[in-house]
């Protein structure tokens, strides 16, 4: 499988991050690697023996450029195809100093080298099949990933486990490809009948499996981006309010969004080692201003959009509008889809004596029994909908609310594949279309030779995926997402 | 010389640049850094087989912590002593992420790692005699270095040059002594005056040798922090224009070196490769203000520390006052070892026509009659003074005074070893100190046993620069300068 192009195309950029270090390490990859770090490799003044070299072996030395040695370092030589990229390879660990990075990479672009682009050397390990593509995105995913979910997600996609599922997929469509073309062989002889029910079963197996993969997407994106929360409810409930508390706790790992083709600033927070991206949402409320009415529709979108809907109440209204404006959010949410906090803020307002934790303590015991009244009014089976008193301004309840944030996040933990990447989603689409045209054709009675046409689609954007089949623009687009050095 | 101490302590610590990058390197080391990682580390599912492991190779192979995969690494060991730190030692080089490194981190201190402090890695090194204490402090200079001269001196005192030096010091202080013991165990039989004279020879050789070592500090610490260059003239000549004019160039490279000790803010400058400190002072004037008055001699002081004096002139004021202020600094300015600019500023401003680029360049010209007219009314002889018509705000004549501070950085590259490290500085200083009160001694005829004493207390000084003499306290100090990870 594994092939061994190797690049006269000598590339080297610094691996590591950017900045000072205690070390650093530099990677050059192709066939001139050997020979360019050699002319800059010595030990203890005589240039180091590449015939004695052995791969995979750490080698103390010295660069040397001209007469002057530039640092005391530590090379180690990947000979290919036994190597990342399948070239030959060296890695070069320096002193950690700028300075030193930028001249040995001067020194070695002097030598024959020239600046590696970003995702260059992943891509000649996808050129040499060293692993998919798939797998090579999932590296891209893997270095991004700032949380458990994310790491294991990726981690499964590294290791092939997303691969070997569109092998499964793939191989299932090629048996279908194989019992169409009996089909054809026989066609004379009236064998259609026969073969079609298995046909049907293996179709619709496929269809089931990508419906299912394009399924996890959601899943999958929440866990790379966050999984969406949108708080909701009407004017100065304290939306505002609550996403600066949950964000004012851990604030050193909280980062800005800006929603590039969103109108809104996300902030995600991570709760647990799981991501959350909450959306805070333009207050709901009868209007007929315009703009005011379109900021509404967006807030209603968004709450379609999120994975968990919390709904802010104002415990200082009348019960029956604080009701209305519960049944409100209730019905727009999809309870099948999605799990709702419906949280009484500002039950603070509500003590009259001097404010101190322990009145509120009792407040927000006092409040549990209006929290049951609206549950029943509101007829709301236990499960994916919590009711809880808090405030907001006070801290009260949030602890608990984060603590049930957390829990709610094992929902999402499903097992098996989860579809993360935008490209692959995509692709699984367009072949579960042909699939389904397929299915639709055959119920149809059309010819066997024009449906296989659908099934070849569907067979080549599931090789996009993979990269069996691609194009240099696709690749320049996926790869120029690496960051240098990778 | 080596010794093997291995620490039951075993530390770990990431070793590159923080943040993200296509890879990431975390050292272990210590007593019980190999079964730790072989805790960690597998191969295709199964444990690595440490039985098997050979030092300084790479391995390829999987980072698994109970059932998690974290990654797929390389690891390479390191049996001691033959690692950076004498100890066995492991670097582990993960996919960049931070999640990652930091969840590695983890996963070693669980197994019994802790985090490694600043600079504890060189300091085991030390502990070990992989190299002495000057060689140390250069490995944190090396990684700090920003310009070829800074990474030459340091690279220079890494590979012993310094060390090798202070040897040869130490063993003429200890025939010194040799001689000195001599005459101790003869004299009863007067032999004192047959040795004096040699032992007058070698003290004034170590004498000399000292000297020149301190004296190379002032060269030295411009190299690393920059080469220090006051402007300094009459208020309103233009300084602060000069000074934005020089950066504005090179703004990308300019770093704010806020004067902790200092009250002025100086701003450093590549030229070539070389590091340049402008200090920008009060304006020059009589005054009796006595705040101003503060300034002025503040001024004054900058000058007289300064390597490279650019005298500001307005070019605009009456010849007579311009000759008169350049007089003023020229008095201030000790050629012997300072080189002076004067330049004659504002030559714009003298020129009536619309100014364009041409009409400046040939003002330029015409002011050269007036700078010969400069250089002969105040005497001055070619050599380490320039004269030079300049605009400062028009950026005509900076290309040409560049290129002058950046030819004349050659002044300072002297041949041998440089002092760049305050702590050596003044070690030096004192074992200077002591040598010459045994010099006084031996000319005033004190008792050889109380002269020794001196010699005891130089040799000590020397000692403590390259750790043979030390405490906890000063280890202490110097490796909490490093980053952890080194």
């Amino acid at each position: 499988m594994q092939v061994n192009i190797m690049n006269e195309d000598t590339i080297c950029a610094i691996a590591t991050a950017h900045g000072m270090g205690a070390i650093a390490v530099i990677r050059i990859s192709g066939s001139h690697a050997f020979p360019i770090v050699a002319q800059l490799f010595q030990q203890n003044g005589k240039a180091f023996d590449m015939d004695k070299m052995l791969s995979h072996k750490a080698y103390f030395g010295q660069i040397v450029d001209g007469d002057e040695m530039l640092d005391e370092v530590l090379v180690t030589f990947f000979k290919g195809p036994h190597s990342f990229t399948g070239e030959d390879s060296a890695e070069i660990s320096v002193h950690g100093s700028i300075f030193i990075q930028q001249r040995l990479l001067q020194a070695l672009i002097a030598k024959g080298c020239r600046m590696a682009e970003p995702g260059e050397f992943t891509r000649r390990a996808f050129v040499n099949r060293k692993f998919d593509l798939a797998q090579a995105e999932a590296i891209a995913d893997l270095i991004a990933s700032q949380n458990a979910a994310a790491h294991r997600v990726a981690m499964n996609q590294m290791k092939g486990g997303f691969s070997n599922e569109l092998k499964t997929l793939r191989d299932k469509l090629l048996e279908i490809t194989a019992l169409m073309e009996l089909e054809l062989d026989f066609s004379e002889e009236d064998v259609e009948f026969a073969d079609r029910s298995q046909l049907n079963f293996l179709l619709d197996q496929a269809i089931a499996h990508i419906t299912r993969l394009t399924e996890s997407f959601r899943l999958g994106n929440a866990i790379k981006n966050g999984i969406p929360v949108a708080i909701v409810g009407e004017t100065n409930t304290g939306k505002s309010t609550l996403l600066n508390a949950l964000l004012g706790e851990e604030r050193a790992i909280v980062s800005d969004i800006a929603g590039t083709t969103r109108d809104t600033i996300e902030e995600t927070l991570n709760i647990d080692g799981t991501l959350f991206r909450f959306i805070d949402t333009a207050g709901l409320r009868e209007t007929d201003e315009t703009i005011e009415k379109i900021g509404i529709e967006r807030s209603y979108k968004k709450l379609s959009e999120a994975d968990i809907v919390v709904g802010m109440l104002d415990a200082t209204k009348e019960y029956g509008d604080m009701c209305e404006a519960a049944r409100n959010i209730l019905e727009k949410t999809d309870l099948t889809q999605q799990v709702l906090f419906l949280l009484m803020n500002k039950i603070d307002q509500k003590v009259t004596e001097q404010i101190s934790t322990e009145t509120l303590r009792q407040a927000q015991g006092a409040f549990n029994g209006q929290c049951d009244r609206l549950r029943y009014d509101l007829q709301i089976e236990i499960g994916r909908t919590e009711i809880m008193p808090i405030s907001a301004k006070q801290g009260i309840g949030l602890e608990e609310l984060r603590s049930k944030l957390s829990t709610c996040k094992s929902d999402f933990d499903a097992n098996g594949t989860l579809v993360t990447n935008l490209r692959h989603y995509e692709a699984l689409r367009n072949a579960l279309e042909s699939l389904k045209a397929v299915r639709q054709s055959l119920a149809d009675n059309i010819p066997t030779d024009l449906v296989a046409q659908d099934l070849r689609i569907a067979l080549h954007h599931l090789g996009t995926i993979t990269g069996e089949v691609t194009t240099d623009e696709v690749l320049g687009t996926i790869f120029s997402r690496f960051c240098i050095g990778k």
